[in-house]
């Protein structure tokens, strides 16, 4: 058998073949770059022995194939029923164009938040266009690029209103037809910013007792009613009013701006996002002009580049970079620009005709059903509405909803004798005649042809007027449209995004499959459990494998950021110590160098923040630290640290902190943003942390999607486990989110990750992320100084390359970064943890080759730098300032220092597929003096142009 | 109700909204332009009133949404089972990445063949790959860029050697174990060109007596043997020997290239391609290098541009644009473009290890079978095997056959007593269990070690050694590869393409979701037919569709490609005269003014071809026609037209044509190349016509994929439907295609276009089809005279423009079509049918903005002409000639006499958004004289690059 060669070689293995970048070969000679022996003696180096785990991740790993294969089981055990629940989720239809060329294209769904305006131009239009649609629609001239759902917008909405409400009355009042997952929420986020909460009907409002007050329009019940009085009188006693709405429904329906109101909220859903068994979707935010400084989230504005060519970028940055830390009463930092996206091309697709169509056939559709139904002697309320009615059905409602369940539609159990039905874009005759029939009514009804709208509910005015919503719908149109958005932009498909703490890794083609398949998409996330089995399986394994990787107890995968992870995570901490009669304790320490969203949500938690110092090495000061927790005392609920540290570096003294906080009696929220650098090595929850979110979208492969979808699911140990947010549906106290899952869709990608990496491959991932940073460390410590090396001289999944030392010359970070865009590259992170800095992380996704073309740039940019230093031209003339450069700088008169050859083909740069910036450097403080935040007149493209 | 204002704006009218280009306003302000009054009159004065249709096209048309849910209930009527049939189809995992990437993805199935070089760099790569893949497995030296399929590779080799062959005989031996579809298809074509089939076991070869012969290896019951004998022996007597063959087998099997093959071909599809229920997939051929001009099909060879850089275009080009007509033994003229490039991406994801290990595991996986079931004392064969073996069951078959099947297997029904089993790469230890106990082996079968191959049958050499299979395999670099090809070609999703009789029309996202779902995707062509109930209700459905489009009475799906249904549909004619004792009638009149593949087809099919000349106005010469009929008499056998005409022209004699063949006694051809001028308003087999095929990829909204996959079935009328193609598995005769319904699972997206359409949308698209088409003859016509006007000063759906004038000034078409790539457009098509000339055929899908960019575009270039004509600059050193221009034309040094701007940015290039081709204009001369055809060596990349 002499020809006979068996190959050990597994094609089928996800995390080495295919999701691990470095090949075994390159491996070797990364390690000997890094100047150590083996993977294992660098792990050796980089992760102290005292805290690592024992037992080794175990569970097997699933090939691509196998992992299709599984998902399909599961996807067959969900049951996809016609849901008419309502409640702020309805049924859409994707335009298929939207489904294949945005949410299934990696273009789309891998960019990074666009930070980077020049390589982000592409996404920073479409988000133009939903905030000018939000805007149009709601009849308020400033809408933000969206928030996670519309409970939290709602919450968002309540804190704003009291920062900015001239009243010094301390309630806010919540109309009882708010949908009851936003009460909660509310409720949740009231508590501890001592807010007291009114609920009430509309019609108990007392203005002078609130700084502000929130309507549903149309209601949870469906009612609609002109909000004008209330709202004056809202004004009259220095009050804001809120409304919560729907954007198809406003297709018709007179506009909040319209009737005062302040601010405007809701959910972009129905426009063409599948529901996804709560999510993701886009929330929306729209506010009166003098408001829009205090408004949460991200602002996309329209600014100019360095030629004075119209550019956009996101508007008012700083706020969101900074996050206001100890004063903050929003944590807000992360939107769902992906799904913003989609409705903004939903409404491009459909324009305002089209959308005008969908509202008014659901509107009738809705008619048509209640006229049938009160032909039968049914009560049905109200009698003015959009899409939703009641039926009293007495003590038949168990029967109803049964009969219609039998008959493939699901309907909202409303009290204890009504059902509610709510109409959408794909409510047909079929579904009404078999709805109908679960009445027992079998006459086929008699289609409605006038509105139940009063005439002065009706809408007056225009709306999605820009050119935009006016283009040409044909689909070769359309399509041409989105791939000229996307290929402005600079995604993961075509470069590395060495983003620090943002571990752009790779997103599979796997993981992202399963969730367009209809029976993960089209379920309403308060549908019959028995009908979600598939999801239920899905999220126990995934609950049971996390509890694994992260040594905790229990999850609650309901928070869908980061920062609201934080949030709930702390709120759980509270709980804890309320129950234990612990009321007292309120401190929360929190290190110098934490990420800003830490301390503001432990004063959305209702802690106080104390500081602890940094030592010179960017290690908590222990000394420093054990001095608060004993001044504490009492008084300490929980301490926040980050591991291995924001600094990048895996910190001896982490057991000590856990231990001194646990002997006061508090509790260890371990930030799980680095989790990319533990999983298989470390468990948080056995080196002493209580809780950790976890960022899906960093370390379990959720697709950033250009600024969104994330999930900040919590871990806890068991005594927290009773502590953790409550069901939002059910009205459970605690509740952060609008659906008990959070954005439920997604946590397939995660748990598809998690399944196809097996147990060793995860820890494989982990150790070459370690290994990747480490070998940019190493090659690149000659050229810029590398801050916080470990105790030996390592660095974790990330390292922090100085480039202070250049501003003498008057080189700066930002010069780097968009010098990094001519070489065909997102840069780093800036200026965080430490301003003047850039923040590199590879992780384990990217290859060789692809971090020595980032070498190579970063060293030629050195050069570079050094040419300015040592004289040879000045920082203003330098390729350095002038970046990113453009063809229309290579069109025009070349009248600079260097050659056209140097500026835009810097060592980095590929040649024949170079990414080329749509527009040159953007000037940031010009868009903040000119803050536009809907879709610049055609008349102003002109006027750029020339 | 007064502000209550109904809409009759249908945002799901997928027709009039999505599919067709131009808004209502557009086509108002088009008529203008044209000077027509209405859309209507355009019509009447364009199609003859004689020939049109009298009841319009009557089924209501359905939205995306209810066409995706009717898919998924056909869908669902198809059931997928593990088919371990083989006979040339096999199981295959899709790497995700790839389905995604490429098969999903607008960039890749969206594009045209790639004859304009320049546009095209990426899919040229691509198929480059696939040429070096497939002469490196088959051991040959020069492949080409993919066939239909196995069966039409085999009938092609066998004329090729007839061609090639030094030996006088008459005979060609195909070996009995070739698979049985590929006998059939082989008989088919050897009958007409007078071919003897002479079929036998291999050992029956008589070389002397054949110029000769095909076997299969592995033989389709699994045998394998080295064939170097026999191959010696044949080329002793001047014959050559073609081997069909298997790429996964040959990655452990010695090639036939090392047994001294001639010519191998075989099928790619199990290298990550669906079986789509036979299709679409590519297969190869690859031969030695004395033979390689002698290869039909296309082939991509290496070249340099104008700057002297590596440039790839297609070989030999002229070969397939001006198929040899009267002396043609091949008609061949499309490939499998983009099932090619899939598999050479399987091939580059893989690499040579990954399939190695995929080969192995096949194997040995046969191996355990085999063990086991001779372990049972079962009857196996052969000894020697890949992945096959057959396991005699005596009268005990049918039991066997069904017991597998309720276990979810299918198995071959081999002969009478014994079943065949095909080892494929998704075969499990699952699957082996279950298929053991269909035989009643409930014993764990033991995993063979051991290969059941002779050391002397392993293969001994290397393969795929070029870097491109050995690059980093890990997704995120595959993915970027990806794009980066994408990124270089210019296809549908960015710009119009406006080639003449290619209808290069709107492949919708909603047409093509359905074909990736493994319910149609998973099927095997030889599955029991109650497994594929799905795709019967579809293909009948569709049938009915197009019977009542076309005015036939019957088709057959089976050709799949355009000049494959030409070569069908005359075999059916002459089916039909033999069956009427008419043997003598074998003469075809074929217009002048005929596609290539006309008299090529007639050729082949055993007709002489007797061409008819052209008035001077482009129309048939009615008096010679009339001639030439009567000359022929009872020898008449078909007359091939092209309705309208291939001048683009309704010409009002075609009734007067096709009454006069009959009247002869012959049978009418009609062409539906041009069928996207037709539908609905005129019915070919309503004005005379006999039998016509359609071009499903044209008319019908299949997309070119870059240069394949099409479908070309036949519509005939009743009297010859008795004798269209047989089933080829059934080993019927006149199988033309290796599966009774040849690239099945692409006719979904025909189906799909009819149904969402509808009857009233497919007239309306024919309708503007000519409204653009007229608009664009109407701007242009004062800047470029429009050749073959009709009687009343219109075209069809197509116009000519000549460019002849322009040569006495040194602009050739060539400078025009490559000045349009700088404008941001494909070519329309070139020098056909008129030498000199453009054809431009914009489609019913184009907008009016796109059609006034296309025509800024040229007439700017017609100012450019201009200035050359009247001497301002040469025409060397025009931009007409220096087009296309590069980024690096604009980084160089510029010394020309037109500016930068002028030269990058005509008036029809986007500015953000322009395209930039990859290399300049591309040396045609060049390549040819130095044929390559593999992927040239790194080192000459980096000689082009100095």
């Amino acid at each position: 058998m002499a020809r006979w060669k068996p190959t050990d070689y597994n094609p089928d293995d996800f995390a080495n073949r295919r999701h691990i970048g470095p090949s075994p070969a390159e491996m070797a000679e990364m390690l000997k770059a890094v100047g150590a022996d083996s993977l294992d003696a660098l792990i050796e180096q980089t992760v102290p022995q005292a805290i690592r785990q024992e037992r080794p991740l175990d569970w097997p790993a699933l090939s691509e194939a196998a992992l299709l294969a599984r998902m399909e089981e599961v996807a067959k055990q969900n049951r996809v029923m016609t849901s008419l629940i309502g409640q702020g989720y309805f049924g859409t239809v994707t335009p298929p164009a939207i489904q294949r060329n945005i949410l299934e294209n990696p273009a789309w769904y891998t960019a990074y938040t666009p930070y980077q305006p020049e390589i982000a131009q592409g996404r920073l239009e479409a988000l133009l266009n939903f905030q000018t649609m939000v805007a149009d629609l709601t009849g308020l001239p400033v809408a933000n690029a969206s928030l996670l759902d519309e409970a939290t917008a709602a919450a968002e909405a309540m804190a704003m209103a009291r920062r900015q409400a001239k009243s010094r009355a301390d309630a806010f009042f919540v109309a009882h037809d708010l949908h009851p997952q936003t009460i909660a929420v509310i409720e949740t986020r009231a508590a501890p910013l001592g807010i007291r909460i009114v609920k009430g009907s509309i019609d108990d409002l007392v203005p002078d007792q609130v700084f502000g007050a929130i309507f549903q329009y149309p209601g949870t019940y469906g009612h609609i009613r002109d909000l004008s009085p209330e709202i004056a009188a809202l004004h009259q006693a220095k009050a804001l009013a809120v409304v919560a709405t729907d954007l198809l429904a406003l297709c018709l329906l007179k506009e909040p701006g319209a009737m005062g109101a302040d601010i405007a909220v809701g959910s972009a859903q129905r426009f063409g996002v599948p529901m996804g068994y709560g999510g993701p979707h886009a929330a929306f935010m729209s506010c009166r002009d003098e408001l829009k400084r205090a408004m949460p989230g991200r602002i996309v504005g329209v600014s100019i580049d360095a030629s004075g060519n119209q550019a956009y970028r996101l508007s008012l940055q700083t706020r969101e970079q900074h996050i206001r830390r100890e004063k903050a009463t929003s944590n807000v930092c992360t939107a769902q620009a992906l799904l913003a996206v989609m409705a903004s091309f939903y409404a491009v697709f459909h324009g305002p005709e089209g959308l005008r169509a969908i509202a008014q056939r659901v509107h009738l559709n809705a008619a048509t059903l209640a006229e049938a139904l009160r032909a039968a002697d049914a009560e049905v309320a109200p009698g003015a509405f959009f899409d939703t009615i009641t039926v009293k059905v007495g003590v038949g409602q168990a029967g109803i909803l049964a009969a219609a369940e039998q008959r493939g539609i699901n309907l909202r159990k409303v009290g204890r004798d009504r059902v509610g039905i709510s109409v959408d874009e794909t409510t047909d005759a079929g579904v009404i005649a078999r709805l109908l029939d679960a009445f027992g009514i079998t006459d086929c009804a008699r289609p409605a042809t006038a509105p139940a709208i009063p005439d002065e509910l009706l809408r007056d005015s225009d709306y999605l007027t820009h050119p935009v919503f006016h283009m040409n719908r044909a689909e070769s149109e359309m399509m041409r449209y989105m791939r000229r958005l996307s290929d402005r932009d600079l995604a993961l498909d075509r470069a590395m995004i060495p983003l620090g703490s943002c571990t752009m890794k790779l997103n599979a083609a796997a993981e992202m499959m399963p969730i367009t398949w209809p029976e993960f998409g089209a379920l309403h996330p308060f549908a019959p459990r028995h009908q979600a089995a598939g999801y239920a399986e899905a999220i126990a394994d995934l609950t049971d494998k996390l509890c694994e990787i992260t040594g905790y107890d229990a999850f609650s995968m309901q928070p869908n950021s980061g920062a609201q992870g934080e949030y709930a995570g702390l709120l759980t901490i509270a709980a804890y110590h309320r129950a234990n009669g612990d009321q007292q304790r309120d401190i929360c320490l929190i290190p110098m160098s934490a990420h800003g969203t830490n301390p503001a949500s432990a004063q959305m938690a209702g802690m106080q923040v104390v500081v602890v110092k940094s030592a010179p090495n960017g290690d908590i000061d222990l000394e420093d630290f054990a001095d608060k927790a004993k001044a504490a005392g009492e008084k300490l609920a929980a301490v926040m640290i980050t591991y291995p540290s924001t600094h990048g570096v895996f910190e001896d003294t982490v057991r000590e902190v856990c231990r001194i906080t646990h002997d006061h009696g508090g509790q260890v929220y371990i930030d799980g943003a680095n989790m990319n650098a533990l999983v298989g090595l470390v468990k948080p929850g056995e080196i002493g942390g209580d809780v950790s979110h976890l960022n899906l979208h960093k370390t379990f492969a959720i697709p950033h999607g250009g600024g969104g979808p994330g999930m900040g699911p919590i871990g806890v140990k068991a005594h927290l486990a009773p502590h953790l947010p409550g069901d939002p549906c059910e009205g459970d106290s605690g509740a952060v989110s609008a659906a008990p899952y959070g954005s439920a869709s997604i946590l397939l990608i995660s748990w598809a990750y998690i399944l196809m990496m097996g147990g060793e491959g995860l820890t494989q991932a982990t150790r070459v992320a370690i290994l990747n940073a480490n070998y940019i460390a190493s090659r690149l410590a000659g050229a810029y100084p590398i801050l916080f090396m470990g105790n030996r001289g390592r660095v974790a999944h990330e390292c922090i390359l100085d480039t202070r030392p250049f501003a003498e010359h008057g080189v700066t970070v930002d010069d780097i970064a968009k010098r990094l865009i001519d070489n065909g590259f997102h840069a780093p992170t800036m200026s965080w943890p430490v301003a003047g800095t850039l923040m590199v992380e590879p992780t384990e996704s990217e290859t060789k080759a692809e971090i020595d073309r980032f070498i190579t740039a970063l060293l030629a940019i050195r050069d570079e730098i050094t040419e300015v230093a040592e004289g040879r031209i000045s920082a203003e003339e330098s390729p350095l300032r002038r970046a990113p450069h453009t063809v229309e700088d290579l069109v025009a008169e070349w009248d600079r220092p260097y050659s056209r050859e140097q500026g835009c083909f810097p060592p980095g740069a590929f040649r024949v597929d170079k990414y080329w910036p749509p527009v040159g450097r953007v000037d940031n403080a010009y868009g903040d003096r000119n803050l536009i935040c809907t879709c610049p007149p055609l008349d102003s493209y002109a006027e750029a142009a020339e």
